[in-house]
Formats: structure tokens, C-alpha cells, sequence
């Protein structure tokens, strides 16, 4: 398992391919069995109690194991999640969350691995969520001809 | 188990409390065991490919089994999900999607329970996920005196 | 999806090719979707407290899926469990229990679904576990001559 | 998080309070937020295909994450699992199986965390099953006086 894409690529596709979510996230990093990812936390992922919703916290651990299965394969954005589960430990503190994701098995149809997230400011105080991830890999993509 | 709230009071709720989902979320059915609820699906929800997003149909699991929690034990909206395992069967037909929350353990301080996913369009061709999820409950809110 | 084994061809199966479990479990019924399978409990699937251990609920609910699997696709006796997720709900009853597992999609290659587990004398309490799993369904197997 | 128990009490809880199970595994280390537990994996382990069962990578997992937790808490025996997610990876190679318990977040009434499970033979293939567990924590427990 070696890195085939990196940082800039990875943002770049980002940015052309979901530009739902382009804005939300950042790739801080490219390790060696995944990435590591930041959600800029803003109004809209809060909900009430001040707190950083679920869907968002799932939002972090798919788009952060998403970027690590293709900075590992390249750019197959047709692959997609067929299993997540997710543990909510802890309210995060108020600002920035941070993604860790790590691939533990790389196959030809199916990846799978883990994410755990932390709040930036208090990274110390343990994992806010960890969510465990299984991606169906899609085959080489065809392209167009110019 | 019985309902305490019905469709007009926990829709109220919603708008009150999570301004940021209003409008993409719309409450079908009070149920024996939960509710039935749909996602408005637009353009925020999708991926390539076209099809409806892993963290769009996580929220609406999400929000759907809190609807039924929130249905048998009225407003105790600092409730939280710890955990959800979400599995995603089938590509979604394009349209709104419906979610069937059903409460299999209403305890004192968590609640477990599943979530089905169909297409409104095409229900006949199976759910497109499912989901199960705990709720820690919240203890009843101490309201200001006015 | 209608099944191609019945009730005897799969006890028949387990017999054969699951020594160790044999006794363990019966298969009650063969429905539409998937199976009623009887965990025949005794000393060894007991834990301190006199409640049915985790492990040997999560191998009744792994065991039924593989059953309701087979029920539908043939003896394709190498199909393999890749996930899991368990919930306990309530302490059972002593006695035996029973598991319902239903397949919520069959595809080529991976079948998805869930089961819910009762205790036999008591099942008006509520389930005493839920369940979903995915199973990586085995090519079908080349047989030997004779 | 610091260990309140040692491995021979430990082993020797498990030898008192869980017959069926004693002999199946061993304690190899206490570590800083959890414990490494063997299986010695024999033939009542195996299924069609010569590899170690699902059920028996679950009972390690969970096996190996009530370790965990009791070395941290003392022995509250009736301390229950109430959720796994467990992802079966690899065949495991012929021989035992190493577990690798992590507590992420001990709490009053609820412990979250994974289990890593390598073949002991060859760890260097990558781990062939993770799981993530949730247990409710038994209260303090009151002993009889003589």
C-alpha cells in the first residue's frame, strides 16, 4: 500500500467533484495507511447543546476514509460506502474536528478500516467518535477521448 | 409504548431546535413502535454518480429514530445517538427517500433501534439501507420559570 | 428470491459440515425471505449472572443468516461472514432461543440483512437481540466425479 | 486509566467465573489502555475451509475487550456487552489468535473501544478481524460477609 495521489490532488478532486461539501473539509495529510482529514466546523454542523451534530461526525469519517482509499488507488470517485459504524464518545469541544483514517485491509472489491476523530483543540482528551468503514471499490474508470 | 407527541408537535420541534435540517425533513406517520419520515431530496444531498449521499441517508436514519424517540418520551431534545451501524444496500432511485423507525428497547437511559430506507418512488425494489442505533436518553428538562 | 433447499437438506448440511455446532441449533421454519432458527440452550452458553453469553447469541444470529443464506443461493458452503453488528437488548429467559433472519438484499456477491432474536418462552418482552450481517456469497463450488 | 487488577487475577477470575471458556484463551500483557489475549485456536474453532469461525473471532473480541475493562475497573463480573461491530478480514493463518483490546473511553456506566485480532503466526499480514465494542458497567458489587 503507497500513496498514488497526493495532497493537491486529492483537494483538487475534492473541490471538482463535490462541491457540496468543498469548503467543509481539508486534507491536512497523507500517511502511510491513510489520511488525515479536518472538518472546518461552522453553524451548520451544530445542533442543539452546541454540539457538533452526528451527520456531521459521519459526514468527516466517510469523506476522510474516501480520500485515503483513493489516495491509495487513484481517482475511482465511483467507489462508494457499503457499511459504516459509528461510535459517538464524547462531545467535542467548540472549533475544528480532525480525522484520522487508516486503511486495515486494501482488496480488489472491497476496502476496509477505521477513522477516529478528535476536536483539534483538545486532542488530549480522547477520541470524540471512532467509526469503522467498509468501501466498495469501483473498477478503473474509462475515459472519454478527446 | 405509546406516543406522547403527535406529527404537528414534533415537526414544531424540529423547526424550533434544528433550524439547519427544516425543510429537508418531513414527518409522515406516528407509528405503534416510531415514526415514518422522509427526505426532500435536492441537489445538496447528491454525489457523483447522481445518487443520494452516505451522510445524506445517515441524517435522515438519524433524524428519523429520534423523531421516535423524542414521539414516546416527549421533548427531551438533548438526547444523543452513541452509536449506528448503517449498512447501504442499493443505489436509490432519484426522488425522496422514506425512513421507517422502529423502537425495539425503550429503556430508562438508552433506547435501540433500526431504521429502513426505501425510495419513495420504487419501494417494491427494496430498501436502499438500513441502519440500527442507541440513543442515550436525556433526563427530563428542567424548564425556566416564566 | 425463493428458496432452492429445504428444511431437511439444510439440517442435512449442517450435520455434515459443521460438526461442532451440531445439536447446538434447529431450523425451525424456511420463510419467504429467510429462516427461524432454535438455539438449543444448555451449560455451555451460559455466563455469570445465568444469562446466554454474547458470543453464543451472535453464533445462533451468525448461524441462522448463513442458513438463510444457503436457503436461497444452495449449498455454497464457503460463503463467509465479512460483518457483523450486535446489539443485546435484554437479559433472555432461561430456555431456548429463537432467531428470525430476513435477507434484505441478495446481490452476486454480498447478501445483507438482519435477525432478531427472542426467547422462546417469553417472546411478548421484546427481542432479546438484533442483528444485521453481510456474508461474501461463494462462487458455486465445482464438485468432484466420481 | 491505570490497571487495578494483575494477569494472574485476571486469569484467575476467568478460571472461577467462566468455566466453559477457561483453557480457550490466555492473558499475554496489560497494557496501558487495554490487554493482548490469546485463543488457542483448536479444532472446535474451525469451519469448512479449515479457518477459525466467525463465533470464534467474536468470543475472542469480546473475550479480550472484558479483560480490558476489568483490569481497569476491578472484577464487576456482571459488567455486559450491549454492542459489537466485528469486520472479518483475512483467512487467518493456521494456528492462535492474538487480540489487541483498546479502551477509547471508560465512562461511569459505559466503556467503548476495538479489538485488533492478527494471526499469531504471521502478524505481519495484517490483522484478520476488528471489532468495536460497547460494554455496560456493573455497578460496585456487594459481597457477601461470612
Amino acid at each position: 500500500m503507497r500513496p498514488v495521489m497526493n495532497v493537491a490532488e486529492l483537494e483538487g478532486l475534492i473541490a471538482r467533484e463535490f462541491p457540496q461539501v468543498d469548503g467543509q473539509f481539508s486534507l491536512d495529510q497523507i500517511t502511510g495507511d491513510g489520511v488525515i482529514m479536518r472538518m472546518n466546523v461552522d453553524n451548520r454542523h451544530l445542533r442543539p447543546g452546541g454540539t457538533v451534530s452526528g451527520p456531521s461526525m459521519f459526514a468527516l469519517a466517510d469523506c476522510a476514509f474516501y480520500m485515503a482509499l483513493l489516495a491509495m488507488i487513484g481517482p475511482r470517485t465511483l467507489s462508494v460506502t457499503t457499511n459504516c459504524c459509528i461510535d459517538f464518545l464524547r462531545k467535542p469541544a467548540p472549533g475544528d474536528l480532525v480525522g484520522t483514517a487508516r486503511i486495515l485491509k486494501l482488496g480488489k472489491r472491497l476496502c476496509v478500516g477505521d477513522v477516529l476523530i478528535h476536536s483539534d483543540a483538545h486532542p488530549e482528551e480522547g477520541p470524540v467518535a471512532r467509526a469503522s468503514l467498509t468501501y466498495a471499490i469501483a473498477p478503473e474508470e474509462v475515459r472519454a477521448q478527446p
